[in-house]
């Protein structure tokens, strides 16, 4: 059986238009959960879900201030995440190159 | 309401550590079903549920051939995940630059 991994989290995480939609608002500054509801047009009780997933995947964190809980990012796991990618992209030029070097040496050398 | 993208079934199909299994086995060469399921533990069934995800995000193509179907890679948009990767980290970074800066002027000057 494969583990589950931080890297599925952070992925799971990036893969919904709300949830980078609330890392972007973080971007700017630290929010309540109300106003990261209010221009998603979502409700108090959605919101808090998605930022479950993205306080599971450690890009963002958040305390209880008074009667609201401020949210604020983290750096996350995206260093982790980003490598995946790079490494996948070698591998896809590689095999592409390895396709194109095939039909060459079926073709014959050109000259 | 934000709008369904390409983006979010990139990471998404990312997100799960038997479509990645997938994604590295057919960076050797390409593969049928039963071969990705095989190795993988998996049902055929399963494994194409995976392979449905993984083709709806542009990551595997596949093509029958005789009574099997044949998957390859494709490159997908795996640019665009990057790219949002690499805004996100320089939002973050720029944002603890911002939080830094803003400690030192409140200690003042150390000189």
């Amino acid at each position: 059986m494969v583990q589950y991994q931080s890297i599925d989290r952070t992925f799971s995480a990036l893969g919904d238009p709300t949830r980078r939609a609330v890392l972007e608002r973080l971007g700017r500054s630290s929010a309540t959960v109300s106003e990261l509801a209010q221009p998603a047009g979502i409700s108090l009780t959605g919101m808090k879900k998605h930022l479950r997933v993205l306080e599971e995947a450690d890009l963002v964190r958040s305390e209880k201030v008074g009667r609201s809980r401020r949210c604020e990012l983290t750096p996350g796991r995206l260093d982790e995440a980003r490598a995946w990618i790079d490494q996948y992209r070698q591998m896809v030029e590689g095999r592409f190159d390895r396709i194109e070097a095939l039909l060459d040496e079926t073709k014959g050398d050109p000259r």
